[in-house]
């Protein structure tokens, strides 16, 4: 009996962005193809121009018809957006952020590994190998907030937290689940001794998700003695559940420890599939160093295997992941044998991909 | 002439609190004696039964009688208070931030200093040597939040932020004061990105205040970048202004890169002295060494030089601040020289008294 290979198209958005977005994007793909190579699984892209150049061209971060448009394919993949000639805030809320509240974006997964080689700033770093798991349509993102008196010495201004059962339930799930499949130990990250509301609707749904994990181990820690951890005694985690403000702050502090957040990848994601999720790498546009071809797109590439993972090809995640573990055993060698391999962006992609279809 | 020396009487409130608070605590005001010891200011002691211990027999965090007899005095030192055995917030709220609020305490200084020699997990810690001014009375410790519908799958809880330009102008004059005495380098920290509102109004009083200090020169940060920048170039900082939730977090993170929150002061200061100001170590309780002898009274002794200075004794706070720095160097030459010292609770205090006297 002959076995027919199921053909799957995979609609993917792509939006390089800014600076070295553009750069490293293609790098994504490349590997993204060489992954999928064999497995009857086919991308077929869109380029979506947007951030800093189209808001200087057109004024629009993100018009209803790029929307319309991005929530027609299975998956987003972002190079990095922004540039200094931009105002603080623009791109950040009118593109980055409403993605992710109009995509219904609720978890926010960031890994965490320093791979052997790495130069870490922490002596002791330990085996540091985590994913941040962070709410992302909630908490003190939702843009509820207001000012009066403005410009006068009464002013006031405020923001609001808000945290639902449902937004939170639902995120520490994801949370449980991610846990489930790794060394079953969670740390939910808070400050329930001062913020008494959400802390404590925070702690109450992971004590009832709990039940239904019961080989998870849980454990609970304030968000100022998590950044403590976090220098001390990284190997401690394993999973962090967090809302969105403290995992904005526990990621890049997750990605100076590991070594620079030059390696650190994240999913914005809809695990109900309603709306498609976006990869990304962590870093930003890096106008510094843009239209070189010196940017790593390892972080990039490390987005990729998430997203294969979310697409349903966990087998190619893997082999993307083995294929960067094995692109850094290279570096850490010629780091010891004399002296850092200089490669181009395009380079990097080149041999993580030739790699993936050896 | 004979010169007629200035007597004056400082009332001091102890709240030795639980733990190690009792231990540390003594070892403050022995030191205090010895630093003041011939400027004709005496110290006079009352003590306060708060924390732990008084909750448990009495129920008590922190009457009103309690309070208002605090607020006869000139200034605090307390200790330590809190134990696993008090469910988490009571004396959080109850005690700790209840002094907070009604004494107007709304500089929370936190300086955060490497010694030479002291173990740290970062391996090129650079000059760390710089102060937290963090605002202490408004932001997220407001408790301006609340839920609807607790314990239903349609639970809300929000929390509210509350920044006020009176709250925020005069938290950053102190904060451009302690710069303009310093480095001259004020970085204030915040997520005006996100947070609009109350970003917006940090940042514009920052810059109207910023035209009294034009030898200041003023950065801005994100707090995901601070806590980076904490990792990666600490030695960046001189004085760091923020909110009161960012403030709590980057003070950890500071404590924990400077060697262990073991060596780290705070001031819980009302500049206007309406109210008595606060000082204490960071470091908790610690009831798994408490009653041994063993803790380390550093911290609470550069608590005791943050006093001097508030009580306009700035000599003895920097004869204090250089025992200190002895102390720590002879340490260090221990480590070198063979092992570290093992020394008390108490020999250390004497030891840094001796030093004041001699
Ligand atoms: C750019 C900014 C809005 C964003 C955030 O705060 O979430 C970034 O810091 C991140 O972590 O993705
Ligand atoms: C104990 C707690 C309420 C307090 C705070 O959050 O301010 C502590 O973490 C601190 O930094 O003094």
């Amino acid at each position: 009996m002959a076995m027919t290979e199921a053909r799957t198209t995979i609609k993917l958005a792509v939006i390089p962005g800014d600076g070295i977005g553009k750069e490293v994007v293609p790098e994504g793909l490349k590997v993204l193809d060489a992954a999928l190579a064999g497995t009857g699984t086919t991308i077929e892209r869109t380029d979506f121009d947007l951030g800093a150049e189209r808001w200087h061209a057109t004024g629009d971060t993100l018009t209803d018809e790029d929307l319309a448009a991005i929530k027609e394919h299975d998956a987003i993949l972002l190079g990095a957006v922004g540039d200094p000639s931009v105002p603080s805030g623009v791109l950040e809320r009118g593109l980055l952020l409403r993605l992710r509240f109009e995509l219904d974006h609720y978890v926010n997964l960031r890994p965490a590994k320093h791979y052997p080689g790495v130069l870490t700033p922490l002596t002791e770093p330990g085996d540091i190998d985590f994913v941040v798991v962070r709410e992302g349509t909630e908490g003190l993102y939702c843009g509820n907030g207001g000012a009066v008196r403005v410009g006068t010495p009464h002013e006031i201004a405020t923001e609001v937290s808000v945290n639902t059962a449902f937004g939170v339930e639902r995120l520490v799930r994801y949370a449980f689940e991610r846990a489930n499949a790794r060394r079953r130990r969670l740390t939910l990250v808070h400050k329930h001794n001062v913020l008494v509301h959400a802390g404590h609707l925070w702690r109450r749904v992971v004590e009832s998700v709990a039940a239904d994990y019961p080989e998870v181990s849980v454990d609970y820690c304030h968000v100022d003695a998590a950044t403590i951890y976090m220098v001390t005694d990284p190997a401690r985690f394993d999973v962090i559940v967090t809302d969105n403000l403290f995992g904005d702050i526990l990621t890049d502090e997750a990605g100076a420890i590991t070594g620079g957040i030059g390696l650190a990848a994240s999913g914005s994601i809809n695990p109900d599939r309603v709306f498609p999720s976006m990869f990304e790498p962590v870093h930003g546009s890096a106008p510094d160093i843009a239209g070189r071809g010196i940017a790593d797109p390892t972080a990039t590439i490390l987005a990729a295997a998430l997203l294969l993972e979310h697409i349903g090809e966990p087998d190619a995640a893997a082999r993307v992941s083995a294929a960067v573990d094995a692109d850094m055993g290279t570096r850490a060698r010629a780091n010891e044998e004399g002296g850092p391999l200089t490669r181009s962006t395009s380079e990097i992609g080149d041999a993580i991909a030739a790699a993936l279809r050896a």
